[in-house]
């Protein structure tokens, strides 16, 4: 067995799902993720905790929810009492072919989404974590070789987590502390201003001791307010199977005003147009992680991104807000992703560079 | 998809398991029975029941188990709420190594089995049914290629079920009113007689609505008492990963007095000096499935063959004992076959044949 996927099951029972002595750990493997199940299944067993394994098969769900009539059972009781009193949720995911579930009936996935909500609550209230392990399909979808996609994920995965938790926290002091974000780049193609006075960010580090449930992870986000101005996202990504490419949005009070695209303009637009919360920012997110180098399409790593920064039109996570504020509320949350590493851009905090040519202030080069 | 893969499935569900409407169904799957797994979740969806999906793999278990200290806690909490909860429980098995748990020390696995005495209680309460996926791993350990041992299984599988469910009634009749069953083979080689009054026949037809829990199944089986005389078990197999041929055992007031095989003798010790139960019959097995055609050293289908006749060592099982009657008791169980199919082999009940050279007296050809 490669020593990385012993490195990363070490890394994500460890360091992201901090799992001890006599947890009752839930386990989902994905069909292409067995060597990471055995890998996970060795430290869950050296920390003496207990395990349920799980079989989260893509091509059975897709068969189960086909061929059932759409009137499926509310949170059967069996399943619910199991992650009730889980303390711990692990999810190893890792396709074998991404396009598996794309012929189930819409109205289907949805049915079984909603009838499995406490099931679903019940899995977030437990220290879940989900990760993934590179397989040939998601190499695919990332125009890779699978060894090259190997390499990539394990860069991104296998971080000196605690000194990027360090620096992260740095980002998110002055964050906190601050009342104005200002993105420029492009000359005047990009120059947005958002709110963030009494917003709290969190400090991504790909733990759940600091609320941050993915691995990789590598950001630190906020949630933003009365937007303004205009922004590209010159990320090309893939949304709801359509290829946005360039899409520049124009806000006036925290409202979008006036958009479009190179490519993928009518799903720019559906989106948008979704509900009263889809036309604002829930989220302003800043990649940190170096481990990833390339855009792959894969929102998981390309958000994390070291010198990008992503904007996401809809819902805001409660963690960012101060109690008794709402922010944005929408049932959609879609992640824009801008690259900061273009000569004269500039991520400025109250006017202070955070940020410029992609490069943090604490870091080399940042100098002008 | 080989339709025989659906054929099983539809078998397993609704004649094996009875699955309906609204049923809690657990559905674990061996690392090789991914394509049952498929077929199984599509008629599972059909009958509108629920579906939890286990991970049941060896590879899995042999990590967690040897990295564990071996003080396991007893019946964790959130499986065992699972199993208490569950109608039913589908074993889908299909090894792709038959040898990846060998080198789980004794003492671990024995620790890690009575540690979950409760979830196995908890198992076994549900309507629980454990069948078999053809792997290359099993179709290995039965000498045969792939193709050919795919479709011995599938020929042992897909029955006219409900016909062999009444020809088997038309043996358990006469064993349930049978005082003796004597077995007649190759001069005096073997001649044994086993006491079966007050005992209950089993019609193991592969159906919980039968109480027998596996397919392929296809045997009647009761428990004998006061054995005496000598038998030859002429059919090879593993015991404990030893080779066992022609084991010879001679009984005396129900109790084994002297035993030899020309392979395994030492395993055959070890098993009958074990307890106290041990040196005595709990089983008397007559193979009733005619679509297993030959010795494949896998007892699940072995021990089913048409034209076969087993006995185990040690314990009984309850269904056949009348109430406040215990039968043998021991720690192990531990079958014997033999081949019925010689010339002048009889099966004999209170002296009627019931039997003769492998034919039953409702076959063609039994007629003398």
């Amino acid at each position: 067995m490669d020593q990385r996927v012993l490195e990363h099951a070490e890394t994500l029972v460890d360091w992201s799902g901090r799992i001890e002595d006599g947890d009752d750990v839930v386990v989902s493997v994905g069909e292409g993720a067995h060597d990471l199940g055995v890998a996970v299944a060795k430290k869950i067993g050296e920390r003496g905790a207990n395990m349920h394994v799980t079989y989260a098969s893509e091509e059975m769900d897709r068969a189960y929810q086909r061929a059932h009539d759409g009137r499926f059972d509310v949170d059967p009781e069996f399943e619910l009492a199991l992650y009730e009193r889980a303390d711990s949720a692990l999810s190893l995911r890792g396709t074998r072919n991404t396009a598996t579930t794309v012929d189930i009936p819409e109205e289907t996935q949805q049915a079984f989404g909603q009838a499995r909500e406490q099931i679903r609550e019940a899995r977030l209230a437990t220290d879940w974590v989900s990760t993934v392990h590179p397989t040939r399909a998601l190499a695919q979808q990332a125009g890779m070789s699978y060894e090259a996609y190997t390499d990539f994920v394990y860069n991104a995965i296998l971080r000196d987590w605690e000194s990027l938790a360090e620096e992260m926290g740095q980002l998110k002091e002055i964050l906190d502390g601050g009342s104005e974000v200002r993105i420029l780049k492009d000359g005047d193609a990009t120059d947005l201003t958002l709110s963030i006075e009494n917003r709290t960010a969190v400090n991504s580090a790909a733990s759940v001791a600091y609320d941050s449930h993915n691995l990789p992870s590598g950001e630190v986000f906020t949630a933003p307010a009365d937007t303004a101005g205009q922004v590209v996202f010159d990320i090309p990504m893939t949304i709801r199977g359509t290829r946005v490419e360039n899409a520049r949005l124009v806000f006036k009070d925290g409202v979008v005003v006036d958009w479009e695209a190179d490519a993928g303009e009518d799903v720019l637009t559906t989106i948008i147009e979704t509900d009263g919360g889809s036309n604002r920012l829930g989220e302003l997110g800043i990649g940190m992680n170096r481990g990833i180098d390339r855009i792959t399409d894969q929102i998981l790593f390309d958000e994390k991104m070291g010198g990008t920064v992503h904007l996401a039109l809809g819902r805001a996570y409660e963690a960012c807000l101060p109690e008794g504020e709402s922010g944005t509320q929408s049932a959609v949350h879609v992640d824009l992703i801008t690259d900061m590493r273009e000569d004269g851009t500039r991520l400025l905090v109250d006017g202070d560079p955070i940020q410029r040519d992609g490069v943090f202030r604490w870091e080399d080069g940042f100098e002008e």
